[in-house]
């Protein structure tokens, strides 16, 4: 058949995840969402897919992903998951293994990921353990699944006992970040997003942090700088994540504001109306700034402006900005303590010592993080 | 404290299986499970442990390997399963993870499994799972386990719609392989590890499985032929995995006999009463031989011999053996297809050209495949 115009793509850029023989490419661009089906016929010759995705995503941008697929002959069915975070459960990994069997696709054949984190952390996962292993593809659906969760390989669902609990690296064959199925966010989304963009400015990027403050604005318009924000962010992590695949050491870094970001969404039970993934990282980024500070290990006036630029954005940046009551310490004390970036006993946090400066700490003594975390609450 | 006098071991061989930095020792002797708590202690210096066991077991061999540990001041907790492959099902494996969740062990801890079959291939897709990846430790403590599941990293459990159709490929650190714990082994249980056994000489060991014929007394008695047995097994499968881990190809061969054992086990229900998985590969293998003689592959006396030696040691060699119904020719058909050895409508088949000259056939006409069975049902 004829390729469709939306093939033709004028600007795209890939990111390389240089992972020796489980490399791959993340396709980065507006409108790259049409080209999925010539991308796939290119590199997976005969093999057919399972879409896993959730309502809200099928109802938006399933059908130009089929229609893609289908304008190659490419045979491929579709699983509707429930949206929201309880879909990563183990209800949400039987009902899609369950489903993936059901297709009776064979080891060959693909998982293909269509939808935010929710969706691509639960089909990373699947299409890893179904029939001990089948080959998948992410094309995420939000900001925040563009810039992170996709990239990297890391897969999972949640338990009574925490997020992210259960799960595998898993490392997809190729990734698809459309910028333009952005336009479908909701703000508070994007903004939840953005939130892990502007984490790679703090990890270790000082300069991308003060492009994001001069351009933020055309980032959440849709303009050039949307899809300079995502590849910068996605090479930022595939950077990271070359050096360190299964967080051994410096991987740790990318969990910069994600030890207390957990443990606040954990204290709001993982209820999306009062507190989303994004935002518990943004407050729990300033808390890591606020902390470091406190050790005196950084500059107050470096939080002052952290705070500043997600507060431009819209980005709540205190545990006061949830909703409902605050937190009792030994809740969040408890979160942090069953996070998995506990050894023996010692908590471990990305702390910072100045804008861009990140580093991991495997020591942080609990008595300290104790009184910080009472006067926080105060 | 003191080493305790079981663990002076004597007699012990070591098998590595080199997978790179996967690679992995398995320790076979009598008694080698008094050392497990001075080798747990010398390999992962300041480890926890929990053990996944079944009530079964943990009657038998837990008090001595929970000694073992002790002894050398290792913190570990149990988790008992039910016996049965029903554990091996998605109720298992959450009761499972959620288990060793409740342990708060942290990801540099281990999971020891401690049983047969089920339990090793739950226990290490467990571990694989569990904060995406703990260590673990095989003690398997059936023949079939020691031979067959325990070495190569293959987990998983069973879903509705087949064997083994959900997990991983995850290798342990550590397999310790006491061949005195056999002794409590039912006769039809040893039985049934032994065709896993006599499969390696099957399939490219023609002097191994002379071996076997002259010796299978000293096996079943618990001579020195038994390490022996259990050793060389343990050697062919590892020497098979280190070639092809992932089964792109050759290791493909360790299937003889397995697509259709899996299928009778299929029809039978996976009902332990009827039929256990060595029973099913050793009625499989004769059919490996049957269909490749039918196919003028291989001499007819090659199944004649391997019939008369299955028989020798008690195992079942055709399908109107087991108990019930013989099955539909359409039902078989669908497990075999359903199989994960099927690649493109195509059927892969491991056939022979004589004794222990086995080889993988990808192209098995489904045709010559109906007729074959429908002639053996008749």
């Amino acid at each position: 058949m004829a390729p469709q115009a939306s093939e033709q793509m004028a600007d795209e850029t890939k990111v390389r995840v240089a992972l020796g023989d489980r490399s791959y490419d993340i396709v980065i661009g507006r409108s790259v969402l049409g080209s999925l089906g010539a991308r796939f016929a290119a590199q997976f010759p005969g093999a057919r897919a399972v879409f896993i995705t959730d309502r809200t995503v099928a109802g938006l941008h399933l059908a130009a992903a089929e229609e893609s697929l289908s304008a190659h002959g490419i045979e491929h069915q579709v699983l509707v998951m429930e949206p929201g975070e309880k879909t990563k459960s183990y209800d949400g990994l039987i009902k899609a293994c369950d489903g993936v069997l059901d297709t009776r696709l064979e080891r060959g054949d693909l998982v293909i990921a269509l939808g935010g984190g929710v969706i691509g952390d639960l089909a990373g996962f699947v299409a890893g353990v179904v029939r001990r292993g089948m080959r998948f593809v992410q094309v995420p659906t939000t900001l925040l699944s563009q810039v992170d969760s996709s990239v990297g390989g890391k897969t999972g669902i949640n338990t009574a006992h925490g997020k992210n609990l259960l799960g595998l690296f898993n490392q997809p064959h190729l990734v698809l970040a459309d910028t333009a199925v952005l336009d479908t966010l909701s703000p508070r989304e994007f903004r939840a997003g953005y939130a892990e963009v502007a984490k790679y400015g703090l990890i270790n990027q000082p300069d991308f942090f003060e492009w994001l403050e001069r351009n933020w604005q055309g980032i959440f318009a849709g303009g050039p700088e949307r899809e300079e924000a995502v590849a910068r962010s996605c090479q930022a992590k595939a950077d990271v994540v070359a050096a360190d695949e299964k967080e051994a050491d410096q991987r740790a870094l990318l969990n910069l504001g994600h030890t207390f970001g957990h443990a606040l969404e954990g204290m709001a039970e993982y209820d999306a109306e009062r507190l989303v993934h994004g935002e518990g990282v943004a407050i729990g980024m300033v808390l890591a700034h606020e902390f470091s500070a406190r050790l005196g290990l950084c500059d107050p006036a470096v939080t002052d402006r952290v705070v500043a630029h997600l507060q431009a954005v819209g980005l709540p940046t205190h545990i006061g900005a949830i909703p409902g009551q605050l937190p009792k310490v030994d809740l969040l004390m408890d979160f942090i303590a069953q996070d998995k970036k506990v050894s023996r006993g010692n908590l471990t946090f990305i702390l910072t010592r100045g804008l861009g400066q990140s580093f991991v700490e495997k020591g942080v003594d609990p008595v300290q993080l104790r009184a910080f975390l009472e006067e926080k609450l105060a």
